[in-house]
């Protein structure tokens, strides 16, 4: 059995299952059991470990006392609800598997290797995709993020609370310790057909809330022309995102609802959808939601309901480092393809403040934030060995 | 302070509040602490407390020591989620106040008066509308109702268990001891304008659970060409069932949807919705839902998604006894509205076995299922005088 399959094996039953998909939220039992897993693997390989006011992880291999920034890597490892299980924990693992690989070659860095774990990286929790990353660099608010709450109603305050960790230390980090980001991820897409890939480039993309307002009333005695019932309008707007993805050439998808009263027999009085819209420029994007906000607007004044729109996490185009994609060409092949991505990451927040670059693993279903999102055991040790190649070229030269 | 003022007070705080509406969920501690309440007001009152294998609650006044079959009254005490506190609760309520009037006009019946409350007349908690009467009567069988299960998996023989109640009992009640029944209830829309109506009809109706399955994948990384997601066929079917009701002349609604995952960066692999319909008559009802299924059908051919349609529960046209209608509309006044209601009851149910009628009171909002509904106080001692004056009628002559 090789390196990765016997290490991948460790996270298998974490918070769910191959078949079944996980559910690791951020600061629930399933993501501190990967918490533990994370620091026993940096205690198993005499690496220094820490965890930051942000609850990012961090494991650190420094064998030649190296001062100065470090080389960083890594990824996060909570999911989105019963996703698959690459998304995330690949990084990471591929991150122990690379450091074990340049140990065994003898290598000593000229600059410390940092293995991170960043929190909350899918939003799954509390609605804000790449927040620990987002919080690291200054890109959100801590008094926000304190106040932010799940769909229990738990604050984020208290979540951390639960597990010790202190709602007080959120917030930004010096990155002047940072030399450059590396992160390897599953890639999400058919757009790979090698095992490993080089990110050039994210998606401009962002979440919206559409709240749509009614009135409540009985299903069976109100009549249809006294109705305000936001659930069709709700309808209509899951239908016009859908047209003009299409017709702008970009991505929107409505994958989460919620109803209120979510009676068979009751009109609901309030029904909020959240919108994922991403396209390959800014411009295109601000297009898309223009016209979706105003055909939605006209559908709810012929409804007779209301309707707000609120963006709760969006994200310009990124450009990650040109420099680093072209040291990643050098080291990987020529042939390497360099590729753009429509998924958000915690890299694309760190590029605007440090050079950051990605690898990609071929996934041969096209499939992600499902349980079919796949990667082949083989892909993932090539994903190792060039993780491995990258990181010795940013942290010896 | 009036009689009703202060009975209905009683109720005012359980599971709910007026302002926010109620939680009543059959067995479950809102539902026990209501059940609780009618014991105590029978014991108040020395009517003989029983309950029966389907968990309906009954309290007879009996003072003449009548044989025979008796004249039954009452209504349920279950909620829809965060519905109005009088849609249910009211008939009970009326019910008790009735016979304390009868009693302080020195009325001794010839037949017995009961009260009874139903079990899951709203169908809230296992999707079976007027579950406790249909199991009465025969027209639910005893083993698919323990089967059941709720929105957290637990099955109603579960639930009930909970509560020490025998799950083994549920089953048929001989129903030759029934002379007559009379269910008062909040009117739920607008269509009574005095005080007091009489109920001539329910419009056939049901509820259908409309399945659509797709292939759950990552928002942002799916071209929208490669997508077969569930919540469009979902969206289309909301506005269709709203487009087919206004064409024929009836209603239908889609409030109640789950989603799975429910993800914002994930498109959806399944969308349940739940369809409520009910038309004047039954050939309208089934036009309408054969045109729907056709027109979803074609739709999810086109969106790549599956989609099934079954029934969770539906009634037919049910007319009440004309000869009970008759002697209401004798004892309350040739002025009295007699008119038909979209909404399911109890007393639909039992009017396939008994004869029936119904008594509604006003409703000034023409909302129910929601908090607005409302009744005054001044409708609702008329309900009661009008209960008790029906009641002396079947009960006496």
């Amino acid at each position: 059995m090789s390196a990765f399959t016997d290490l991948w094996r460790e996270l298998a039953d974490v918070g769910g299952s191959p078949e079944q998909g996980y559910v690791r939220f951020a600061w629930t039992p399933a993501e501190w059991e990967l918490r533990s897993w994370f620091r026993a693997q940096a205690r198993y390989r005499d690496l220094a470990f820490e965890v930051d006011g942000n609850t990012t992880m961090w494991a650190t291999w420094n064998p030649g006392g190296a001062a100065g920034p470090a080389v960083v890597t890594g990824s996060h490892l909570d999911s989105v609800p019963h996703g698959g299980g690459y998304d995330g924990p690949l990084g990471v693992v591929s991150a122990f598997l690379a450091v074990d690989l340049l140990r065994r070659r003898g290598v000593t860095p000229a600059r410390p290797i940092r293995i991170a774990a960043f929190a909350e990286e899918e939003g799954s929790r509390f609605g804000v995709a790449c927040l620990g990353s987002r919080l690291m660099t200054g890109a959100f608010d801590p008094g926000r993020a304190r106040a932010l709450t799940d769909r229990d109603g738990v604050t984020l305050a208290e979540a951390l609370s639960r597990y010790d960790f202190d709602p007080a230390r959120l917030g930004p980090v010096p990155l002047d310790g940072v030399h450059a980001f590396v992160e390897l991820h599953v890639e999400q897409g058919r757009a790979l057909t090698v095992p490993v890939g080089i990110g050039s480039s994210v998606w401009p993309h962002g979440r919206w809330r559409m709240d749509f307002t009614g009135e409540g009333n009985h299903a069976g005695t109100t009549l249809m022309g006294d109705r305000r019932d936001p659930m069709l309008t709700y309808a209509f707007s899951v239908l016009a995102a859908n047209k003009e993805a299409r017709v702008h050439g970009a991505h929107a998808t409505v994958g989460r609802v919620a109803v209120h009263p979510n009676a068979t027999n009751a009109i609901p009085s309030r029904v909020t959808g959240w919108l994922d819209a991403r396209a390959a420029s800014t411009e295109t994007l601000d297009a898309l939601l223009a016209s979706l906000g105003s055909k939605i607007a006209t559908r709810a004044a012929r409804d007779g309901t209301g309707f707000t729109i609120t963006a709760e996490s969006t994200t310009g185009e990124i450009g990650f480092s040109d420099a680093l994609i072209r040291r990643c060409v050098t080291v990987l092949g020529e042939d390497t393809p360099v590729l753009p991505t429509g998924a958000g990451h915690d890299a694309g927040v760190l590029s605007g403040s440090v050079p950051t670059v990605m690898l990609f693993v071929r996934n041969p279903t096209g499939v992600s934030h499902a349980p079919a999102e796949r990667a082949e055991d083989e892909d993932c040790e090539a994903g190792v060995t060039a993780l491995a190649a990258v990181l010795e070229e940013l942290a010896c030269r």
